[in-house]
């Protein structure tokens, strides 16, 4: 089994504790910010800070191709991965604009594109988001037919994350926001979550991108044929991640481990995300208190996977993007949530009667 | 009853169906960004423009007292409406933090509290909020033995909404966020909810600020004696918020419809913003494609407002402070669906494959 470089602590219990006694002292009815409050205390108990803050902020976008787009499970084809990259570059994706909209920083990670990045191209247009080459294959296997990657590929793509977490954690980042782009990784997702809650396959497949119901019906079998070809141990997240994950996935899941590691608190976005997260929480259940949910998507299988990590999203607004989108929308309430903490006046300062004195 | 003193439009349904349309050709897959798509569109709609922006922003907050307190309804005293004012103009109300985290300026109305309003103390210690003063009274009628206020003040009440409202809207608002302040204003949201959706009374009443359960079973009997007593005519709203309403209620009604009527979006609050609402749509159904509602409080009353005005919220945070401190969450949703549209690139733009063509 991979083994983390540094361990994962607990959560700063007295921060939690002084963080709570200060918000029942701030000008509100005690608890008023229902949801709020409890967000600012997680993130105190994270930060190990009475008053913690949210920003800087970072969405992580890691590309990644996928070998089954061969047996037709998406309604895109694969070179869309690297032209999403650089739109992604150029400042015209959705996750561009949703992360300017909650002041944060985009960083793309080309973990395993399966064509090189046209940096002259990128050049031309970069609109000052950050690239990270880490190329560990260019994609994955076919999973239907082999697995989908080596255990030594795998491992490489956890400490890819690894290292992006701990260096994005030393540059001062308070909140990373899970983002991926790679076109068929609803189809790996799917497979991870299938093979790590034990939920049958037809449950937590859905359209991805847009396929009708003969392609969910066809993408559930390939998924199962994938299962059954390769055997992952469900006891051995690595060995899932390698055999019907994706370079992306395994990546993601370093780095919510990395950010756990260094206290840095991490936005899980929809399916995909999530399904890097809960190979993340299998390898050390330590992470789970520094995860938040942001939305729930319309993929059937996400459902399933929020509630294996034991996280309550914010907000419900039908999306099925990825890219990171719904957990930028969740920036500004964990923004807002740590600065409730820092700027509202205590009934004391501002000389307004607590109802109770 | 009260007339507009300028009609409601329909939304621009030519803008709408653009808007649709330059959706399906931005780098993703269409409709997958799911409500935010809708929200961006419907933002279109109130502007007539494909392209819409929902800055700037301003949260306006109502302020007024209600001699119902007297009864013993609420968990704090009267005198906390104008030391919030104070904490409102000096900024360190959690209403400022939200609009300061959403980009949003704040305006405060004292339409109606007890007290005047130390105006050297607001001098001394503002951080560039906006003061209205535009006392229409003194505090509200005890309801439980008299009407709250008279039809001509409920009028005025009003007439100084819209004033506000028709004002910002020149100033060149694009989305206007409900807030309001007033010790013992869940009892009258709860009276104008019951009498306008004919629900009971116990349905409809909550623990407001912190009320116990023998505080709420008093509160609901002070509520059916208040309606007693004044019998409100439930197809006449101005009767209703003159007899069982409040002066920030009637306020907060008269803006919601003087931005309507100049084509700017209104961000609904939680249950006294809704119950203000709710008195708009029954005063004019055209106020409400202007409407977006934005997260369900923990007041058992709110749902039954919502379902009333037929708005879904964006989300649930077992939130119950008001000051327009949920409005205010909501707004950087509301710039993101904007921006959105804005800033995307289109399938053209940036040389991604479609998946269709």
């Amino acid at each position: 089994m991979w083994k983390l470089p540094k361990q994962i602590e607990q959560l700063n219990q007295e921060s939690i504790e002084q963080a709570r006694m200060r918000h029942d002292q701030l000008t509100k009815p005690p608890g008023s910010l229902g949801m709020l409050e409890e967000i600012g205390i997680r993130l105190a108990g994270i930060q190990g800070a009475t008053i913690p803050t949210a920003e800087p902020a970072a969405v992580v976008v890691m590309a990644g191709d996928h070998g089954v787009t061969e047996e037709g499970v998406s309604a895109f084809p694969s070179e869309v991965t690297v032209q999403m990259v650089l739109n992604f570059m150029a400042g015209g994706a959705a996750i561009n604009v949703l992360a300017r909209n909650a002041g944060a920083d985009v960083h793309v990670v080309d973990i395993g594109v399966k064509a090189d990045i046209p940096l002259e191209q990128v050049q031309a247009g970069n609109s000052g988001n950050r690239l990270w080459i880490e190329k560990v294959r260019y994609g994955t296997g076919n999973m239907a037919k082999e697995p989908a990657m080596t255990r030594d590929e795998a491992e490489q793509a956890l400490s890819v994350g690894w290292k992006i977490g701990r260096e994005l954690s030393v540059q001062g980042y308070k909140v990373i926001a899970l983002g991926e782009m790679g076109i068929g990784n609803t189809t790996a997702s799917a497979a991870i979550a299938s093979v790590l809650t034990g939920k049958p396959v037809p449950e937590v497949v859905g359209a991805g991108t847009g396929l009708s119901t003969e392609g969910i019906r066809h993408k559930s079998e390939v998924i199962e044929r994938a299962i059954a070809t390769n055997a992952p141990d469900p006891q051995d997240p690595v060995d899932v991640l390698a055999k019907v994950g994706g370079l992306e996935i395994a990546g993601l899941t370093g780095l919510t481990l990395a950010c756990a590691a260094h206290r840095v608190a991490v936005v899980v976005d929809g399916f995909i995300a999530s399904a890097a997260a809960i190979a993340a929480v299998r390898i050390e259940p330590a992470v789970q208190p520094y995860l938040f949910a942001s939305h729930k998507s319309v993929e059937p299988g996400h459902r399933i996977l929020l509630e294996a990590l034991d996280l309550q999203p914010l907000f419900d607004f039908s999306m099925r993007l990825g890219e990171g989108s719904g957990a930028s929308l969740a920036l500004p309430v964990l923004q807002g949530a740590a600065r409730v903490l820092k700027e509202m006046a205590t009934f004391a300062e501002a000389g307004v009667s607590d109802g109770v004195s």
